[in-house]
């Protein structure tokens, strides 16, 4: 598997059950949302346009993928949106690995380039990392349609929040839904 | 990094915060323990009675692990309390993996045998499985000082539990405590 093939089994409608622990005062906080994942195909103007703001060839690129959500944290009831797109470029040097580039429409605080790698246990690690902040997120499939999603966050105090989102594809529970419902 | 480096930096006290994510019904709930880890040599009497209990040479053990834990779940105010001893058997033909033994003093569903495998990510994956329970687990360090760790639960008619479990060394929260105590 590399990262096109991990992106393409990620692409689709999810619903994520995200809870984040805030590591100093032991507090954890849920929250709910829909994503909506796109495989981009290395040609897509929008893929071209991260590669040219990050002066790197857009033909180095394997792919885009972008990720749209909607939902709300536990504490927040006002809705969250956003969009990101991710555009990975594999290293000559090393299978399975390469930069990250990324451009987001909501979070300003995440680095816009980072490394990724896909592990032997075909989990995937994003890194993103800053002068004044690390992010390091873990993605992996327990099954087709159960994705779950780690991440960590440091500053430079030190590991600051955790979080974990189990990722259910959309058809499948409203399959369920609608099973249950006729039962 | 071996099965037996993994165990020797998970030794010690750790405080674990611990959220289940029910499948179905897209519940969560929260729990937090004390966790005590303790690596046992080979010739430990534990781990040779546990390979003799599953008909194992007590020589192929590559060491064991007990785990000890004390603490609640959110919605639950009795204390939950257990231990349970992992004996890992190194397969000859797969470096890194193996077979894993297993005694439980309070889990009784969990099957007593199972599977290790250490990515070249360095997170330990646990597969226990038998006729009408599969559960994986994935265990990792994000620093020497903060372990993460995943559970998914799947019975025979489909995933129902994705549990995630920050865990910080507590010699790590106490010095934290001490030192915002005389801030």
């Amino acid at each position: 598997m590399d990262i096109k093939d991990f992106f393409q089994i990620s692409a689709g409608k999810w619903f994520s059950h995200r809870t984040s622990h805030d590591l100093a005062s032991n507090q954890s906080e849920s929250g709910k949302s829909d994503l909506n994942i796109e495989l981009l195909e290395k040609t897509d103007p929008v893929v071209v346009q991260i590669c040219q703001q990050h002066q790197v060839q857009p033909d180095l690129a394997v792919c885009g993928l972008r990720v749209s959500w909607e939902g709300y944290m536990q504490r927040d009831p006002s809705k969250l949106k956003g969009s990101t797109v991710l555009v990975p470029i594999a290293d000559i040097a090393q299978v399975g690995a390469g930069q990250l580039l990324r451009k987001s429409n909501s979070d300003k605080k995440i680095a816009n380039t980072g490394r990724y790698e896909l592990g032997t246990d075909e989990a995937l690690t994003l890194i993103t990392e800053d002068e004044s902040l690390y992010a390091e997120e873990r993605i992996w499939f327990a099954s087709p349609n159960l994705r779950l999603r780690t991440s960590v966050v440091k500053h430079l105090d030190g590991f600051s929040l955790a979080s974990f989102s189990s990722e259910i594809r959309l058809g499948v529970t409203q399959l369920a839904a609608n099973a249950s419902a006729a039962s």
